[in-house]
């Protein structure tokens, strides 16, 4: 048994290698599920794991500023005993001169091993990664635009799988603005994929689920979903609450906004009427969404999705740099992935 | 002996485990002591204590600039072995979204075993070592606000300590601009817990010592002051004269600076007035109130207290993070930490 | 055999080690040949020269934004086994404070064991290398104003060394704007050197090359030159072909400017009529000089160009600390420097 999940394993490994990640599309459900169970190794024991990228280097080219993302991506390649270049902000770099993402790239490319790249312009990272694909050489989308941001989809989905040991059969509430929160249509789509989730989508009218991602969830076999104003009403049924942050500017007048904006805090009060092992999760910054009373409490899990956040850029670097963790293949977590 | 003296420097080492230093007051004399012995037992011999923090990770968190600060811990975290995260400038990071400064450092708590901040608040970096607590990371003020700034202090102490041998029984001079000067209140108080210091306070009456600084020095049983107006009077009889910059804004009058100006830069004619071994001392940058010409001077130790902050940081990083320093508990240091 | 040229590369070697490369005045055509040698060797293996420079350090003081540049000197250290410390932008550092680049990089080189400094201010790099002698630590100029950029240089005749095996006997286009071009300026000069080109010099009249680079043609004995308007005419004849940019600003009015303009512009219809070996190099960026349809031709070498510039950084960062290339001395590629 044990020699066939290795070789599964192997095979879902040769298929990263190389491969860039611009949305999660890029990687099948099965490749996640890889990931998943690559950061839970790499969790047990960072010690065993800190030399799989020795003598790469990740370059981190920031076009905007994202200091958690950015750690993040440095963390990861530090913590497998690789090196890091890059830059962060878009004035500190060739750009100002006018060269085009696709020529920074390619420059890059004969110095880094791997690109994780961040831009505030839709399309950027895809633009990027054929660029990257002259050297061979991977590129992670850390956000670009309005798109997808994949690594943040992978801490999400990490952070819920340690805490239930899984990602379906699940409630999963989703509080804020969910009309124009990116991270939640990234999670809401993916775990549509791997089935058998009841969404409860919670948000004024004015920041609605919009209808691509409802139809989405609509496409699901096994997933369905209800819409509710308020967070308080459904908050005992939960098993997850992603919070998201109601940004002020959204709305047409400040009536409607200080009337809304309490439904939409999560504080001890409302927490008291959750589950005990709910998990609340956030992509963070937060501003005030989560009182600050609530951090004490152990289902807050949006620290540990920072830490999650990590480990998965661990799993997904060595991944497509094709560098295999030290005893993955025959380990329990690669034996989950085949059944 | 050895090994009273090795068990001695054992326990203070593990006092310091985990600790944070946001002021000096966090460290006993004794500590300190340790610290110098270290940075001394660093200083022979840099390669037996190149791997000493192998696997760990420093974060220097920079909220404004201080290129010399930030590339002396860095340094030392990297000549230990270590490796770097981190931003220099408010503008590259998530503040700029509204996150506090708790949130940040509980997020960098997850990627860095050690951090060092800097910013312009006071008690920034108080609230940093609190957030840091949750995760058991160490935090090292690197400058908040008018506050202590305690490596640039254990600097100073290391650099007397290596051209005198000893931190007491000294004569002291401080020039300049002794008011808003936090370096110099800093030493000052540091100077009086070990005792046996002759203080010269060298400045216009417009800059004079603080009165909560003179205090300190007559609660001292064994540390006593004179303030003088002129430096050429007093230089002849310092054994150590720690230089500052004389602000022209601090002034009333543009007059009133330009006469006074001139008492207060340090230039080979006032050298010829010192005695043969007294050391120059300046916490950089400076701009004129030490002539170029001075460099030269073997007297000069402001490039050799860069060096010597280095050496301290790496003797503070790997004792918070509680890495021991091969053969230290068997070294002649160790063993002068105990007399 | 073997033992004279290993001889004679160790004596090139030692001649090497702690020197500053401010201008390529500062290396013997004997120490150019050993680079591209050393290059060379590099390439065929990197992982045999991955520890070259263990525990070492380099700083790279960047005093303008310049990604390309800085990149490449810290990825060539973390190639070779090193470590980077640093600074991207004028806006970072202590320069704010009104330091000079004398104190700065005096300060630096307590920390670094060899400074790559970028600065916009010609004489700067001099400045800089003076400052860290006191420490013996080598400088690299990165560029400094309207000054030479030794690297640059290196670079192009790594790509020419690379693509043809020779840098003698060649005929050598140079396109564009041949009157503000350093990085032009520089390489014509250190041809000549070696001796034995044909320079055909293409721009419009108001950027023809300046007197002084063409007195240097004039001076070398094997070398000459001709000067043209249009490079559809001449590119059959071209072995190398050196673009650079057209800068709208540099002409008088925006008709010339339009006029000139596609005819120093290289696209798939001019590279028809080059040579099946001809290579194009450009220092990049580029803006619209070279066609993107172009990147494809084999004949392009201005990405390859971006490597052979990493690779001779490692040859130099490595020359300068003294850190000897394992099985070097034994390689042919240190015989063929003696021939």
């Amino acid at each position: 048994m044990t020699s066939q999940s290795a070789q599964k394993c192997a095979v879902l490994e040769s298929q990263l290698v190389g491969r860039s990640v611009v949305t999660l599309d890029d990687l099948s459900t099965d490749h996640i599920r890889l990931l998943l169970a690559k950061a839970q190794y790499i969790d047990e024991d960072m010690k065993r794991v800190a030399h799989t990228c020795d003598g790469r280097i990740l370059a981190t080219l920031f076009y905007e500023p994202s200091t958690r993302t950015r750690l993040s991506f440095e963390t990861a390649m530090l913590r497998l005993g690789g090196r890091v270049i890059g830059f962060a902000g878009a004035q500190s770099t060739s750009a100002t001169k006018g060269e085009t993402i696709s020529d920074t790239v390619r420059v890059v490319s004969n110095f880094a091993d791997i690109i994780a790249i961040r831009h505030p312009k839709e399309g950027a990272a895809l633009v990027a990664s054929r660029a990257a694909s002259h050297a061979g050489v991977p590129v992670i989308n850390g956000g670009d635009g309005g798109h997808m941001h994949p690594t943040q989809t992978l801490a999400d989905l990490s952070t819920i799988q340690a805490r239930f040991g899984r990602i379906t059969d699940l409630v999963v509430g989703l509080c804020g603005d969910l009309m124009f929160g990116r991270t939640v249509h990234s999670l809401i789509e993916t775990l549509c994929r791997f089935g058998n989730v009841h969404f409860v989508l919670i948000s004024p009218d004015e920041l609605k689920t919009p209808r691509y991602v409802i139809d989405r969830i609509e496409a699901s076999r096994t997933c369905d979903y209800e819409e509710v104003h308020d967070l308080q009403d459904v908050i005992g049924k939960l098993d997850v609450l992603y919070m998201t942050r109601v940004q002020q500017e959204r709305f047409f007048n400040e009536d409607d906004y200080l009337r809304l904006r309490d439904t939409y805090i999560l504080d001890p009060a409302k927490m008291k009427l959750a589950k005990p092992d709910m998990a609340v999760l956030h992509p963070l910054p937060r501003v005030n969404e989560i009182s600050f009373d609530v951090d004490a409490d152990p289902r807050a899990a949006y620290f540990e999705q920072v830490r999650r956040g990590m480990l998965m850029r661990m799993a997904l670097e060595s991944s497509l740099l094709g560098d295999s963790l030290p005893g993955f293949s025959e380990s329990d977590e690669c034996k989950e992935v085949t059944e």
